[in-house]
């Protein structure tokens, strides 16, 4: 039996979207910036796409700029700001992803920005009165911080940082890369200026995905010189069969969101309890262990006293796949820069971190329990 | 009969890519950061599409970094090169796509860079002896000229100013976005240092590209941040299916090239006889004309003393489907800025690109000649 269990990294695609895909492949393949028939038609796909996203995440079709992922679009939205000093100062968080932090090390080399990361204790959260501190100063500063950490699962509170930064006329970006299309998320509710989504942690493509650009609070300058697509600021013909597979998984993904993550939350508890009961002195990272307060379809768990080099190359040989961390530092010598953080990262203990999809089965959950159990004692 | 002669802007997909890319979305879902098995199967695919390609174009692995199309290979050369210093002037032309001049405007407010525009003569011939001059003042400097000019298809000699560019230290980048896989390209033999190539022009998908990065010449800083994907320069899951697509429709294209380049040759030199014998004072724009210093696939006409801006809507009315300038200057009134660089840009004429892909027959060439002719003359 094959079980994957490592969804955080990415997703199956959904035969839906698939199909989407296939079929779009065959229909449209004009330039959408062509002004003849077939390049109309194309631009009316691509708007059609932006609009079903829009719909689905209360944000006007305006505020959406299609990217080549996650990692661009938090790359834009920073390097953009800091290279038009239209910021002085970018608070952050040192459990972000790569794509955040390593854009900040560059910002930091090539500008005058100030880069301030808050404190983070052991379980991940995030010290907000230092926040409100440093927000008391007078100056001009994009928060950070990222919706749902993607090796621990914690979720931030989007309403109390957005209004905190609402309050001290900071601005706020949101990597919500794990979170938009898992939730019921209605951005023009919330106190955010910008965002960050992908397609394929929710059964998309890989390769494709879009920046949020709140239209009452914030300008961007252009990041991606050439054409006039994306309203000027990301010039280049668009991905627009990824973009049309991104559109259906979000249709599909936020259609069934609700009966999802029921479903998930219960694959989520029976590994949890399933393994807490078959492994002595198991441990939990971040908050995954409260089902409030962190991802329904992510579990960092924590052996204690056990440091298994060959742990998850074991399981893979059993069919289980999951990882140590992001897939971004898979392989990294380095280890986790999140476990750092917390001081978990240390040589005496195994760290692995099990996301659910839905189209993993009770019976698949409860052979990785199986076998984790088993391969883990052994 | 619809009658697609705007294959400049870009290509249809071609059934054997459509049939990879579909087969891919079914079969390599993993992230290929993921370490697993899942993971190092889509590794493994995606490295087998860079080796596809790299042994078509004569290019090693490790010099070909996927982007996501040509515009992004464009801004990644030219930015990174003079954000990182490595530069003090870049020399282009003024018939650049705006993918350059764009950046080469960002370029010049954002850092001390000098930007030099060579001359051109009214058929888009570069004037290489002011090239070679500016080549003997000792400024760093990397030039950058486009193999083919994609609005009137004029062929750049790449051995000519890259042996000039050699001789001189200078850097030399080419955007052969309109060549790569339309000409039997090998890299390592040529004095190149960086290549920009897109898929969507040889009937591949759009959102996907590469940058070549010669091994022996040059090094370039990391342009997107995040992930140690790319070698570290261009962070952020791989848009894998795109790339496999990429590597299909080069497979595909140089394939049948020459087969390809002799059909699609006759197709030009029929419509060029035909307009020329129906169109009274018909002439061409740039070396369009000319068969051996211009794009085999590319025709730009110009029509004296007609001016008519319902023109390209009738014909599209019609079915025939072809445009004024690039894709990208589409709908904008400024017009072509190549056309304008030429002193072609006047109010008193009418300028028409006719592009030709294998796709199309000599019914459609003939089918086309006579509405063209028509709907000029009436």
């Amino acid at each position: 039996m094959q079980v994957y269990l490592d969804n955080a990294a990415t997703t199956p695609l959904d035969p839906e979207v698939i199909s989407e895909m296939t079929g779009f492949m065959k229909d449209f393949y004009g330039n959408p910036s062509s002004t003849h028939s077939k390049g109309r038609q194309a631009r009316v796909e691509l708007e059609k796409a932006r609009k079903k996203i829009g719909l689905l995440i209360g944000a006007k079709e305006k505020e959406i700029i299609f990217t080549s992922g996650g990692t661009e679009a938090n790359n834009a939205v920073l390097t953009s700001l800091a290279l038009n000093k239209k910021v002085k100062r970018i608070i952050s968080s040192p459990i972000e992803h790569h794509s955040i932090l390593d854009s900040l090390t560059w910002i930091e080399a090539k500008t005058d920005t100030e880069i301030c990361f808050l404190n983070v204790d052991s379980n991940g959260r995030l010290d907000i009165d230092q926040l409100e501190d440093l927000l008391t100063q007078d100056i001009p500063t994009i928060v950070t911080l990222m919706h749902a950490n993607n090796e621990i699962g914690n979720l931030l509170d989007l309403d109390l940082i957005g209004n905190l930064c609402e309050k001290h006329h900071a601005l706020f970006h949101s990597d919500m890369v794990q979170t938009m299309g898992h939730y019921p998320i209605i951005l023009q509710d919330l106190p955010i200026d910008f965002a960050t989504a992908s397609a394929h942690k929710i059964h998309g493509p890989k390769g494709v995905g879009f920046l949020y650009v709140n239209s009452k609070s914030a300008k961007l300058h252009a990041f991606m010189h050439g054409g006039a697509q994306e309203r000027g600021m990301r010039g280049g013909t668009e991905n627009n069969i990824g973009i049309a597979g991104m559109a259906k998984a979000f249709e599909v993904a936020l259609g069934t969101q609700e009966k999802d993550q029921k479903y998930i939350l219960l694959l989520k508890k029976r590994m949890k309890n399933g393994l807490a009961h078959n492994i002595p002195g198991l441990l939990f990272n971040g908050d995954s262990e409260n089902l409030e307060t962190s991802l329904f379809n992510l579990l960092n768990i924590r052996i204690p006293h056990v440091k298994d080099e060959t742990l998850l190359l074991r399981l893979d040989m059993e069919g289980i796949m999951l990882s140590e961390g992001s897939a971004c530092s898979s392989g990294a010598s380095k280890g986790s820069h999140v476990l750092t953080a917390l001081n978990k990262g240390d040589n005496l203990s195994t760290n692995l971190r099990i996301s659910f999809s839905k189209l993993n089965t009770v019976e698949e959950i409860d052979y990785a329990i199986e076998l984790i159990s088993k391969t883990v004692n052994s």
